[in-house]
């Protein structure tokens, strides 16, 4: 298959092979991304994350429905939990998305991590990049979780949407107050259940005091399931980003995503240095006997690490 | 001050204090762990982790509280989920364990992430370097959330107990196959709430499922806030670490900490010095814009940060 002819010509499966290579760190895909960069910047993207529970599936899976029926093309990178000894993904409740995966205008992606050494935040920013490439109006972004890796791939978006539920219990607060900074719009999901109002509520106290930003997220009562008030969930995730259009903040959260995507692929690019110096040299497993007999401590390691590698990788330039 | 003879007489904020100075990247606390390495290895490293929500906190505090009536000493290393933009850390629950705080054979440290360029696994693994150097007889590390910078912190333990609760909801399917090969033991906390039984019984039918591992793992059902189960959590923990001493387990672990423990230092010590570079230089804003403007992409962006730092690295030295 000519992924290029299959890219300019709308293929789907040139896409999803794009992709694929992508992941396989192919230096090929990003030749491919490389050429075509100036066509990125087009597509909406749109962060989904919140709590695991919290339904954020269905509101994608919602929400994408909706933007369907207004003729939009929609894509859907779902970064899911992590296998962190096999290393593989979780596909979980994607599958209940397969009505929408035989819709020729959406295009969904689930991905999980290939073991410790990283590369799960290059990978779904490379993959966000080629969906942009592909010409799809709207790419959702969507994350389980609220670790640090999930922030890091959420902070790409343009718009972040955080999925809450009532009752939650007591990790609710430290993750309410983490949280005020990275939602630029709130969905209180289920929020038929008990205690919808006074989460709602509590959000909404916590973002009148929090006056640092120039946006005041609003908070949506939605009940994903029942596909009720999605309608108003997507009105404002238009007016933010039109305001994030109309006032400078598009280029300054541009400028910080862009500054987290270099330092990103920077890291993961040494530290696969570093796994191809020892899968040639298992200069990492002599050192770590070294440190198990604790002949030296793991710092000391480390710059061991750092001095072999930066010497070999000058040798080899010169 | 003085440090060094604060760790010798067992003095608490000497501790502390040596924690903060390693949390900010002071050199003289990385020579002490150093001077001090050899000390390591005595404390039994417990890992607590699972979804938010799910009690951990009460859990820890019940477990020390237990093992402090058998005269052990107990560190608490709890990191918190992090607030991406400001960088601080919510403290959250912890302020119920103050009663832990004022007993002598307690240590507590909460610690959060400054900033996305990362640090919070190798500050925790420091941290528990640091207790264990001080005489601890267990520390235990407590991660909410389940991304993968958490996972990573809690590769560290020796012993994993993943702290479930029943009816967590639509996710927890795939959080169950992505933790099963993290725990070591499996708490069902709030036990005494509506489908606690099927909840276990589901945990115990993956684990009769996934047969790769030499353990077991074992389910035990507890109410923590009731000290309920407790003791049977304690049994069964210890059962875990018995069998990890006299099976060659403990030692193949090992190996993968120290491993995991050596690229996050080696990588966030890279990342430090490409800061470094960038606050003389502003050499990572210049190519922001680059980017921005589309001249370059992030790849290629990335490769040239590189470039700039093996050289800049290699003339330093030279």
């Amino acid at each position: 298959m000519d992924i290029r002819a299959g890219l300019q010509s709308g293929n789907k499966r040139a896409v999803a092979r794009l992709i694929t290579m992508m992941e396989n760190n192919d230096p090929e895909a990003f030749n491919i991304i490389k050429e075509n960069y100036v066509k990125t910047g087009n597509a909406k993207i749109i962060g989904i994350t919140g709590p695991p529970g919290a339904g954020k599936s269905t509101v994608t899976d919602k929400l994408t429905k909706l933007l369907r029926q207004k003729g939009k093309k929609v894509g859907i990178v779902a970064v899911d939990p992590t296998s962190p000894f096999s290393g593989g993904a979780i596909l979980g409740d994607r599958i209940r998305m397969n009505d929408l995966s035989t819709d020729e205008g959406v295009f969904i992606r689930s991905m999980g991590t290939r073991g410790a050494l990283g590369g799960l935040s290059k990978a779904a920013n490379g993959a966000v990049k080629i969906l942009d490439i592909y010409g799809l109006d709207y790419i959702f972004i969507e994350t389980v979780g609220v670790g640090q890796s999930e922030v890091d791939i959420i902070k790409l978006a343009d718009t972040v949407v955080m999925v809450m539920v009532p009752g939650l219990g007591d990790d609710i607060q430290a993750i309410k107050a983490g949280i005020m900074e990275i939602g630029d719009v709130f969905a209180v999901n289920k929020s038929d259940r008990d205690g919808a109002e006074r989460t709602a509520t509590e959000i909404n106290m916590m973002l009148d005091l929090n006056k640092q930003g120039k946006y005041r997220p609003s908070v949506v009562k939605v009940i994903a399931s029942e596909n009720n008030g999605i309608d108003k969930l997507l009105e404002q995730i238009e007016n933010h980003i039109e305001f994030m259009n109309t006032s400078g903040e598009y280029l300054s959260r541009k400028r910080m995503s862009i500054t987290t995507e270099i330092v990103e692929i920077f890291r993961d690019n040494i530290i696969h240095s570093l796994k191809e110096l020892s899968e040639k040299t298992r200069v990492i497993e002599a050192t770590v006997e070294r440190v198990l007999t604790k002949e030296i401590d793991p710092y000391t390691a480390a710059n061991e690490m750092y001095e072999i590698l930066r010497k070999k990788e000058v040798g080899n330039s010169d």
